[in-house]
């Protein structure tokens, strides 16, 4: 089948999921767990013909790391389908409720948003998270892979297909596209398909931004910057500068710049020295900060690097201004820390920095849906319209107004009726 | 100055118009309202300089009702700024407020978007609305008017530009464009434009959506649907259906397609016919119908046209999932009726069409701002991401997140200490 009749397929499914009751996706989630259970070792042993493939095209250990799907992964993806099930349903929440006229109500109503498309590298778990997280959310989904995990994904969404039709969830929701050729197709199938997550480096994030016409949940570059400001505790300073750079470096959520006061340069910056050395991370400064700490000099394009290494770029501002132009200049949107004893300071720093994620005294690295508390993450958006962040299920969701009436007509609004807008204290039964 | 220039300028400006009070916001709109007032009769020697130049170029008749801007269309703009003062500021708003663990505190709160870019027609009006829409809600403003307002759009662009930078608001925050080639230019500028607001001919908004990476806010056609389920009360329907198509045809959630139901299409559609023969409107019938009501023919194009005229086209179903299909097929996502005394199929229907606004015994012509009272009109949308349906202010919002710790850093997190996750009963105060 081409993609576009899958991609028809996944839209016409949809619709008829918008509509299916909890207890039936949550019958369907328990399923999917039971199959992925009862079907173990004929998934690891699609796994391990994978597995060898790659090992013959000498592909890199961490891409194998990723590519592995054993029991352990499969225990931990039936644990994330068992936390799915005790979320709530995220669909039918009725949002706002007003009467408009007596006996006219409208609602403000929670629904999903239609077909999902996503794209994701070699690891398996990521096909099995994210469907479930489109079956919970009543969305359609087409998953295209890659190639390297071509069987794990064949088996993982067969044994999908097979346990929500067996209960009872509408064929077709669930597609999976298998050659790279394909994504190129699903870009331009803004008729089905409503919204794209990228999952992947990120020039193939930025190509897949730039070459469709469907929105996209995700990020490219995780540019993200800590402000040590003139009334920081070096300390705390020291601490927080440190677990942003090195807790895990090669994540979007960990710091690339820091931005230092003059009036605490010299204070601070040979304590921050001493606490990266601990990891052997190698900091570029400019001029002001070569003069205090001696560090190799950094370039104009050290600012608008992600290094996702044990590499720092270190610049000294004159004043909190200063660093608020540097991070809505050189920043991604991502997420940006000011360190500070000052309430106002911090204020200002936060309502000024265009970022999706804006902390006053914490490391960048909370920057994630598990810590926020989300339930499931979805991905995460440097995007400014729809969702932002941490991404959780709601992110998957848009909604409908429902207005509800006995025959009302607009004609009588013309004169002599007029509305109430009164806010109800209801949700929609309908 | 080049359009990157302008809208550079409009983005450093929309950062520290984020950070501006209420209280300031309000006493500027006040200062708008006050300078259109004593300069009235500027704007209107302004708006007849462009009425003259129209009349030379032979200008329709209803292109010139809505260029005309008189001392009356200044009172409404005013009145329109008095009420916006009125409401609530949507920045700042706390939407989830959770701890995270002792002394570290997330909050996800309101926020302007940015830079939204205003393409508008002949109306003048409109640039006064929509630039105080977006005054309020902190946004900076690109606005592209019609040539043919030239004049009155410079003035009003002018007094408000004056009137904010008397009230401290950051300079640069309004930019006007004036020609065409312009528009090419700004739906480029992605960098520094965030949100799209078309409003215009169906063409250009198509022209729009299909030519820039920036999203857009809004709707190209308004094809509505009224079904006449086989459960209708009939002369409940006839008054829906008749409304729903003529109480105001030229607008976008006027009806241009009824279904009905194949058991009451006999008993239906004669009294459809009367109904509609009071308003002379021209039905075209699907062959079922012209047997009943032997009106014209309708073709396959009658099903996907937005006639914007007293005509209707009417199709008989063989029942309520025909519709639904048809709908789902031929609508534009904008807003459909069912009439129905059937609560199941009234559920159903609403449930699984698929548009922004799904309606149950009541005209489609509610679907509108004003008559929902979201207090404020931005647009339309008939996106499925970000906001749909009528838009109020809530349309040029998103949020950012912020976290507040005492130096809390990651690595904490990994072994010892764990997130407690409570939600807050509290308001964001940063």
């Amino acid at each position: 089948m081409d993609i576009r009749t899958l991609s028809q397929a996944a839209k016409q499914a949809s619709i008829k999921l918008a509509a299916v009751t909890t207890e039936q996706k949550n019958s369907a989630l328990a399923a999917i767990a039971a199959a992925l259970r009862e079907r173990a070792q004929e998934i690891i042993a699609a796994n391990v013909k994978d597995l060898e493939v790659a090992g013959e095209n000498d592909l890199a250990a961490p891409l194998l790391k990723r590519l592995k799907f054993d029991q352990g992964k499969i225990d931990g993806v039936i644990a994330g389908i068992e936390s799915l099930i005790q979320l709530p349903d995220p669909v039918g929440h009725t949002m706002t409720a007003t009467e408009l006229d007596q006996g006219l109500e409208l609602f403000k109503v929670s629904c999903p948003i239609g077909v999902i498309g996503v794209i994701f590298e070699s690891r398996p778990d990521a096909l099995v998270q994210i469907s479930t997280l489109c079956l919970k959310s009543g969305n359609g989904v087409l998953l295209k892979g890659g190639s390297e995990a071509q069987n794990t994904n064949r088996i993982l969404a067969d044994v999908i297909t097979a346990a929500t039709e067996s209960a009872d969830i509408p064929a077709g929701w669930l597609q999976l596209l298998e050659t790279r050729a394909e994504v190129g197709e699903m870009l331009k199938m803004d008729e089905f398909i409503d919204l794209i997550i990228p999952r992947g480096s990120n020039e193939f994030v930025k190509y897949i931004m730039d070459n469709s016409n469907i929105p996209v949940l995700g990020h490219a570059d995780g540019i993200c910057h800590v402000y040590i400001d003139a009334e920081a505790d070096i300390d705390m300073a020291v601490r927080v500068a440190v677990d942003s750079k090195t807790q895990y470096v090669a994540v979007c959520n960990a710091a690339e710049t820091l931005l230092v006061h003059e009036s605490i340069a010299a204070a601070f910056l040979p304590a921050l020295k001493s606490g990266l050395e601990q990891h052997s991370v190698d900091v570029r400064g400019c001029s002001k900060t070569v003069d205090i700490i001696g560090c190799r000099p950094a370039e104009e394009q050290d600012w608008k690097t992600e290094y996702l290494d044990y590499i720092l770029s270190v610049k000294v501002v004159d004043d909190i201004d200063a660093a608020i132009d540097h991070i809505n200049r050189y920043g991604s949107g991502h997420t940006d820390v000011i360190v500070t004893g000052n309430r106002d300071h911090a204020v200002h720093f936060m309502n000024l920095v265009d970022s999706g994620n804006v902390f006053w005294n914490c490391s960048t690295r909370f920057s994630d849906g598990f810590r926020y508390g989300l339930g499931a993450e979805v991905g995460i958006s440097t995007n400014k319209i729809h969702a932002r962040g941490p991404v959780g299920l709601e992110g998957l969701l848009i909604y409908k107004w429902k207005l509800i009436g006995q025959g009302h007509i607009v004609a009588d609004y013309s004169c002599e009726k007029t509305f109430t807008h009164t806010a109800l204290d209801k949700k929609c039964g309908h």
